[in-house]
Formats: C-alpha cells, structure tokens, sequence
C-alpha cells in the first residue's frame, strides 16, 4: 500500500474530490457549491449543485482559496479571527478573499498541504461536513 | 421533432458541454479554462485542464459572463467594442467582468439564450472553436 | 554618541532588516513573510520564506503599511480595533490595507518614525517577535 | 553538464535573479521595481530601487502575474492586446492585475514556465532589458 505522494491537484483529484462531496450533500440533502483549488491556490474546478445558493460561488471558491492560503480549515480560522482573537481582522486582508468561517479544509500529501476544498451552501456544520467527505476522497 | 425546450442549464447540462468542449481542447492540443453559466450569468460548473493558463481561470468565467449578460458572443461583442466603436469602454462596466475578446457563446433553447460558455486558453480562434464545440453539445 | 539620524529607509536598510528578521524566523522554525517600507509607507523589500503562507504575501505588506501609515505596532492598534473599542471598523479604511492583528512595528530613528516591517506567517507572538527581530537590525 | 530541471522558483533563485536584474539597472542607470514570482503566480521577493518609481511598485509585481499567469513576455502580450487584436481588453480581467506592456518575462525550466520576474521604472525598452537580465540568471 505505497501510497504515492501527490505534489498536487491534478483535475481527475478535483473531480474524485467533487463527486465524494456532492454525495454528500445529496445523502444531506442540503445543495452545495463546491470548489477545489491546487498547490497555487488557483481553482482547478467547481460546481454548483441545482438550487444551491447563488451567493455562496463566490463564498465556496474564497473558501478554497482561504485555506490554501494559510493552510488552515476556515473552521479553525475562525476561531482565531473573532473580536478579540489573535487573527481578527484578516479577512479584510488579501482584497476580501478570505472567509472566516466553515467550509474549507486543506488537502494534504503526508504533511503537506497541496491543495484544498471549499463549499458553501448551508450551515456551517453542513458546509465542513459536506467538505470533509471530499477531502476523504483525495 | 418535438425537441423539448430549456428554461435553463442543469449542472448535467453543464458538465455535457464542458465535456465536449474539454474533448474539442484535446484533439487541438490547447488545455483550457472551461466554464458554463446558468439563465441567471451565474457559474454553474467550471474546470482548468492541466497546463491551462492561470489567468485564464477567470477569463473564461467572465467570457460566460459577459455571453449572457448581453446575450452575444464575445467574439462579436468584440467588434463593437474596440476603440472608435459604438461600446468602446465596455469592458470598464460590471465592475471588471465584461471580456471582449473571442471564446464565450451563448447557450440558447430555440431562440431563447438560458446560459453561456466561456473558453480561455489559448488564441482567440481556439477559444471560439472550443466553445462551439461545448454550444453543439448543449 | 553621534548616532547619524536617518531620514529614511534604504534598500540596503531593508535587506538587513529582513535578513535579522529572517534569522529570527529560521531560528523559531516558522517561514515568514517579510516586508519592508519606507517613510511614504511604499514597499522597500519583500521576501516569502520557503513554505511560508501564500495568504500572507499580501498581509506582510499591509502590516507594513499600517505600522508607517498610524506610526503604531499592528499589536498595539488592535487593542483599540476590536469590536466596543474607539477604532473599530478601521480595517475597512484605505482600501482595505488596514491590518489590525501583531506583525506590524514601525522603524524609528530617534523619535521619528521613518519606516516599518510587517511579517506574517505564524502566529500573532511568533509574527511580531520576528519584526522585533528586524526592528533591533535597523 | 546534466542540468537540474527546476520544478519551480526558490528564494534563492528570487534573489540571484534580482540581483542579476539590479546590477543591469544599475549599468544602465534607471533605477527599478523588480519582482519574482514562482509556479503559482504568487510573490517571492521584491526590490525597489534607490529612486524608483513608487507607481511601479504595484506594476512590477503585476507584471510578475501576468507572465506567469499567461506564459508569455508582457511585451508579447501587448502586441495582442492593442484595440483591433485578438486580446484587446484582456488588462480588465483578474481584478486588474493584468500588465500589458514590456517587462514581464517567464522563467523557465527546460520548455515549462515555472516562474516569473516583472520589472517597472523606466521605458518599456529598458524594464524589458532589465528583465532579460535576471532571466539569464536563472
């Protein structure tokens, strides 16, 4: 079971990643926009499901983008960007697109992050959840 | 030939145009930023295939854009819109979002525009051929 | 003691402040960004680490700018910038340059500030320890 | 001579490069922004000059982008992005990070791009030449 370091995201990880979180989403039945970006931070694909939100393209592919950036889930993110914390404040940093809250988790090759997810749609348990299962996919 | 008529583009519709477009990509050699949109102009499905242009993540969701935002190509949107022309300065509205230069086509049902594509990549004439090649497979 | 006033900030300043600062970083085990700026509060010199947060090319700088812009630690501005306090809301100010969270220390000579440092890329401690490191080279 | 194929740009290669870049300004005396971006189009390092342009700061850095964003010299792309050519109205995409003319050039390894330098503060002719210099450094 050598498992083979990935150096990235390819398009076929992307896609795998997106089919594993739009199952999700359905078995939830809570619809989803759903991004993947790579190593660069640069979006590599995104859906969104049918009647899911309009507002949330743009939240899930920030999300993406957030947690490449600072190779973080936007769940823990948050927790040190309220007022008061350590990090609040950042997501007026990088010309608004950093979300600070759940929905996007890093995508790792061993201990390296080398890209990530993001999703929008619902809740914020809803949105990591439906996250996580892709991430389990890659 | 009673050719049911679309109100709008499914994300099946979408991941079927983006796959004939990606095979179009393919036979010319040219990977591409593929992206569709929905009646509304809003992203319903996008992929970057590996090698594409990282500028062009964004051109191609703007091409889909700007197509249904005018219901034009932008390959004719183009003609007006070069100095001297009658929409000479287009391209500053919508806060940066109108692309005037050849790869996004409008989905339409009979005559109805419902969507759009966007194709960049590569030169003008690939990105058009590509997105003829995801119009005839919506 | 005829320490010469400086007027400014030189290249040569800010390549030896980033280079304290970096080995303060390496030394912590923690891949910073580092920017420097000068008295306009415009970007003298920049570097990102190996591995260090690709979010964080954008925040050093602006930590930077904010030191210069209101002559305060971005430690310091974030006691009055949190929600209830007399500057809240002052991150949405200059086009979103404002970062209110440690990193950020201005550079003095004498009493005048003529410039500053921004880091990020590990926590708020770690962050400001490194441009104290960079503050003590200049 | 078996060179290594590089599979991006380290800080290190960064700082040859601009080192390579400075002292052809320097000979050429127009003082410069220079700036080197790697794979993911984000910045390494960045100089600014004795003197140079404060105004180039952002467009020595955008034109890193933009070479790496497209693969190709800012000074190529400007020749297709004139009103009448097939780019014309590309510098509105990407949120306004699109240079269009001379001193953008890509780093290459063997035939791929893996990097970039973007150079600003004198005529396009000279930021162009200062480029080619860090680029042989590489």
């Amino acid at each position: 079971m050598a498992a083979q370091q990935k150096t990235g995201v390819s398009l076929e990880d992307a896609r795998r990643v997106i089919a594993a979180a739009e199952k999700k989403a359905q078995e939830i039945g809570q619809p989803m926009n759903i991004a993947v970006a790579d190593e660069g931070a640069n979006l590599v694909a995104f859906i969104r499901m049918p009647g899911a939100w309009i507002g949330s393209i743009d939240i899930s592919q920030k999300k993406a983008f957030t947690s490449r950036a600072f190779d973080i889930s936007t769940k823990d993110l948050a927790k040190h960007s309220q007022s008061g914390s350590q990090f609040f404040g950042i997501h007026a940093s990088n010309d608004g697109k950093i979300m600070i809250f759940a929905g996007g988790i890093p995508l790792k090759s061993g201990d390296t992050v080398v890209g990530s997810i993001g999703v929008s749609g619902g809740s914020g348990d809803q949105d990591h959840a439906v996250a996580e299962a892709g991430v389990a996919a890659f």
